[in-house]
């Protein structure tokens, strides 16, 4: 049994490497099993096809994931403050990522999206359901925010939505430009995208001159 | 000759129309060829490899995109008012291609930076070359807008960036969940990255409700 779990490991997490690396389609599956370093006769033995390897690999990651983000999202810290610390949490991702393999390997929820979406229903709804748990997560910041008066949105959804897709649109280009950089606008344009009515936490990046920031 | 050239245009439409459909990496010169109605011996009289026609293509495409920004980011009416058309002009384009195939079909661009841009340099440069010029383009407008006070940016450029940035966040998930309506936020968001101050063209969006303004 312990090895048993250990080969289906090793299939997830090399499958999940060489998905970030070079994508979903360009992999076959006695390529993942070499890299894994196991017999390809034992892949069906764990996945009953590509498609649910690709859903495994969804799951994996975003367990590692949503306890991260969970984990930066909570706590007692002032709301802006924790949500300035998930842009944090994902630059920091994404400069390790790049000192590992060399190149920015971007979001792996956005990679397979693009990829993926329109061909495999069963891939398409579980990414959904993801970002929709991504949404939830920030709705609730923007709203205990907006309760304390230090953001001015109409709709929390609506604006975790575009802080989301803000987060995904910035670590494409990152990807693109294998430039980590590309992320350091993210936490000044949330406080622009959230209307944020700049209490201390806003007041520093202010002070830092980046621009796109409402006036205070 | 002029069979020689209708051959390649096929070639070029079939890739296109495929890519959008299926990714880059899944598909195999043979179907290509199969879909274009051209025989497979021709491919290689036109292409020396697959990742010249993924290169064909991208240039065939954004020759049409490029035609289409220019027109509508340029002209007589105030610069935020050209903006907002890029959004709309955008949208539209979405629209019309999830009626002609059923899905939103996403930004071929940014499919292929994730598909390919770490796993091909050629496709990586260029795709490079074509975001930067769309930010070339956003740029212009937003300094206009700046020099008319119309907006409050410190850096016109690292504003557009932003702006194509939250454009291909948004189209990722108006492909996820195959859903134009994802787009709305589009013009409301530009506007909060912008800072902007209000104009007649601000004001109208501001009065029909939308989240994540800036107070005015």
């Amino acid at each position: 049994m312990g090895r048993t779990s250990d080969a289906r490991k090793k299939i997830l997490s090399a499958a999940q490497s060489l998905i970030e690396l070079r994508g979903y389609s360009a992999l076959g599956v006695a390529e993942i099993c070499k890299a894994a370093g196991v017999p390809k006769g034992s892949f069906y033995y764990f996945f009953e096809s590509k498609e649910a390897l690709a859903l495994a690999v969804i799951d994996e990651h975003w367990a590692d994931q949503e306890r991260l983000w969970r984990h930066v999202l909570t706590g007692e810290a002032a709301p802006l403050r924790r949500l300035r610390r998930l842009f944090e949490a994902t630059e920091a991702a994404q400069r390790a990522g790049q000192r590992s393999c060399g190149t920015v390997s971007g979001c792996l929820f956005g990679n397979l999206s693009l990829e993926m979406s329109n061909h495999t229903e069963a891939v398409r709804g579980r990414l959904q359901e993801i970002f929709d748990l991504q949404v939830d997560l920030v709705e609730a910041v923007i709203a205990e925010a907006l309760a304390r008066a230090e953001v001015s949105v109409a709709d929390p959804r609506e604006a975790a939505r575009s802080v989301v897709a803000q987060l995904e649109g910035q670590v494409l280009f990152a990807k693109l430009y294998n430039d980590t950089r590309r992320l350091a606008p993210l936490w000044p344009n949330c406080l622009a995208l959230l209307g944020a009515r700049a209490p201390d936490e806003a007041a520093g990046v202010l002070a830092a001159g980046r621009e796109g920031l409402p006036p205070t």
